[in-house]
This record gives structure tokens, C-alpha cells and sequence, in this order.
């Protein structure tokens, strides 16, 4: 059968999600805590490629297993082999062809600045510290001109080689709650560090160096070197996945 | 002159914030960090005395010192000398005779609560986890009949010392938020563990192991094993200290 988890971490300790040699992700911390518990291997597909430190509330993942437990002790058995800092929330028995990324419509990733004249220390590990005023109309009004279908060439790594860079953002909310600053994305996909660099650009546009309809330049110039700095991993939290339906 | 500063600290790395023989507090590295700023040694007098463990957003102390340094510079001064879990939010020049503890008329603490079927990583150092339905409507009403003048000597760690157990909650409530119910209270002053102690005994009566009303019965006694348990310290956070002014 098809096992589709959602799992909350916090990345602070981890080198990202995806398994690679000489340092410990959450995929592999995932793997074998679900070896342990079903006495079989698995591979663990996970929807988002969350990197180093990145946050996750609502990352999903799945996998397919012969194991005889109950559906609904296996967050539980799971949960009691991993570190408190990675918890499964739900399990659920998905359909054959069920792919925890293919299958996936839309994500949505907040990133948090902590915007107050000192830092604070519950934060510190959760958001990137900003001490400075922001302008958060003009950044709101930037937002607006991200929303849509648009080329994000931009908006990604330089270092980074996907061809196609077209992404919908179906939604950019910059939402502010005391000390604490969110940007909320909603895209059918996103390239390598497009919230983080969209979360810099609109950290320039609120301390006006960039101005809000600028923006619409800066896509269409598809030049990296014209939006923002990439933020800070800390802020980065995978809020949700979502998919056709459960 | 008396300068008196806000701190901000998470508890968990930290041993209280009282000085003490052979492990780490809060106050000795707050009193190395400002005698590495002032050269000069300053003795901090701190408003809470909070357990190891045990957080604070608005903790409260103060000092005397011959310092030149601008006050408005002096917490960016300290906070280069403080690791990131400890923060000055704030110093300001107050009278000569202003004591951080003496002067303080009320306290304002919170017990968080992280209620939900699993645990989250990232409350695993800031809440008790408590994954069982809790009877709300109960606490609230259990909390009302701790407002007031009381003799909470049912309330106070059995080895604690202290003579007069009389005090005064000016406020209790029990706050919902989503997967999160804080417990706050604010009180005159506070018996060792007297919020761990109020906050287990409405878990008590939130699985409705304690009828509301008896907490009446339970603070008359005046004794401790009637009451319910010492939650953990991570679910701690001293909120504020209340002076007359300032």
C-alpha cells in the first residue's frame, strides 16, 4: 500500500531534507526510523526539497510498505523512533500512483522576519531579525505584481539549472502580527531559493530601495542580480501541500 | 546612577536566573556581560528568580553604576557581550531607591500548554505537551475561584520555606489559541511553583479529575497533595513586572 505522512520538523539541526553522503537530512532520520518500526527498507518521497536549516509545519512525504500495522498507529510508532524535533502528524492510506511531489498542486511557504528594534530569543532560529522600519504598503503592493503566471528567472539561484522557470503564484500576503513580519506564498512550484530571494525583494521594497512597481521590471528582466539578496534559511517554514483532495 | 533593563532570555540552556555554585545562571552571565561593558563589577538585582528551565519575555532587573555610556546605548553595548538567548529589550535611568524585586507590584506569568494529538518540535522547549481534550469551560471556572486574597499554601513547593503564604491573584485566564492554551496569571507576588502548581491543578480539573468548585476546598486546606502537579518548567515565562511608574 501507499503511505502519505505529513510531517512537522524543525530544520534548525538538519542539512535539509534530501538524503546525501557526510551529512544528516531528514530524510534519512525519516528512512530509518520508518525501518525500524516496519522492519523494511523504504524510500521516502518528499514533496518539498526543504534545504539546511528550512522549517517545515506541514511537509508531506510517502511511501509504499507491505506492513501489516494499523494505519493509525503508525505516527505514533514512527514518532517514538524519532528526535523531538521531528514529528509525523497524520498517516493516511493514499492511492497507488500517489506521488508526495508529482501529485502535488500547490505549496505554501511562509518566510518570517523579526522586525523590532532587538532580537528576540524565540526567534532566533525561526525568522530572520530585521531591526530597521519597512514600509509594509509599498511591500504590499510589490506582492501584488509577483501574483500570477510569470517567467521567475530572477527569482532563482544562480547557481541553479532548471530550464523551465514559468511558475504560477496564486497567492503573496505580507501579513503582520506584533514583532513578527509574514510573507505567505502559494505557487504551483518553486525554483531554488524564490522564496528567499522574493522575501529579500520585498525586505528592499520596504526599506525603499526598490520601488513597488519596479518589480514588474525585475521579472521581466529575468536577471537574478536585480531582485533582492537571498534571506536567510531560518525564516523559510514549508507551511503546507496541496493536493487535489486528503 | 540605578538603570533598570528589560531581559528577554530563553530559559532552557540556563539553570535559573539565580547565581549559584557550580552551574550556569542567567544573572552571572548578565553580570559578566555588563562588567566586560562598564568595567566595573555591578551586582544585578532581578525581579523573578525564575527555576532552571523556566523562560521570560519581560524579565525585569537593575544596577548601580558610575558608567558614561549613553543609556540608549548601553543595550546594544550588553547584548554584543550576551549569547543570542539572552536579549536587553531596554535600559532606562530610574531613581536611586527603585529595586527591581521590592519595588515590583505585580507579576505577570504564563503556562503554556501545547494541546493537540502529537507534539510540535517547535514548542518542545516553550510548552507542556498535553495531548488529551481539556475541559475548558471547567478551568475557567476553576481559575475564577482562585482570583483574590488568598492563603496559597496548598500552592507552594512542599520545601519551601516561607512564612507568610498569603497573596493576591489579581487575574487568571485561561487563553485558547489555536493548539496552544496559556495560562496567565498575574498575583502581587508568587510562592515557589506556585504557576506550575495552579496550572497542573487546572489540567486536573480540565480531564475533570478536579471538580471546579472544590478548588475552594483545595485552597482552604492549605495542603499541598490536594492540589495537582508541578507541571515542567518549559511551559514557563515570566511575562512582565509591574511598577507604580515606568
Amino acid at each position: 500500500m501507499n503511505v502519505k505522512i505529513e510531517i512537522e520538523y524543525d530544520g534548525t539541526n538538519y542539512h535539509g531534507w534530501q538524503k546525501q553522503k557526510n551529512s544528516i537530512s531528514i530524510q534519512e532520520i525519516m528512512e530509518n526510523a520508518i525501518k525500524k518500526v516496519l522492519k523494511e527498507e523504504v524510500k521516502l518521497i518528499g514533496a518539498g526539497r526543504t534545504d539546511a536549516g528550512v522549517h517545515a509545519k506541514g511537509q508531506v512525504a510517502n511511501f509504499h510498505t507491505n506492513t501489516k500495522i494499523p494505519i493509525e498507529k503508525l505516527p505514533y510508532a514512527i514518532n517514538s523512533q524519532l528526535p523531538p524535533d521531528i514529528v509525523v502528524k497524520s498517516a493516511t492510506i493514499v492511492p497507488e500512483d500517489f506521488h508526495a511531489r508529482y501529485s502535488a498542486k500547490a505549496k505554501v511557504y511562509t518566510y518570517t522576519i523579526y522586525n523590532s528594534k532587538f532580537p528576540s530569543p524565540f526567534y532566533r532560529y525561526y525568522s530572520y531579525f530585521y531591526p530597521f522600519q519597512l514600509d509594509l504598503k509599498s511591500m504590499r503592493e510589490a506582492a501584488s505584481y509577483i501574483v500570477g503566471e510569470h517567467d521567475f528567472a530572477a527569482f532563482k539561484a544562480s547557481n541553479s539549472s532548471v530550464k523551465n522557470t514559468v511558475r504560477t503564484v496564486n497567492s503573496l500576503e505580507v501579513i503582520k502580527l506584533g514583532d513578527i513580519i509574514k510573507i505567505e506564498v502559494e505557487a504551483n512550484g518553486f525554483l531554488y531559493n524564490m522564496v528567499r530571494i522574493i522575501a529579500g525583494t520585498l525586505l528592499n521594497v520596504g526599506i525603499r530601495k526598490i520601488k513597488p512597481e519596479e518589480i514588474i521590471k525585475i521579472i521581466e528582466s529575468k536577471d537574478r542580480s536585480r531582485a533582492g539578496p537571498t534571506l536567510p534559511a531560518s525564516g523559510l517554514c514549508l507551511e503546507k501541500v496541496i493536493y487535489d483532495e486528503a
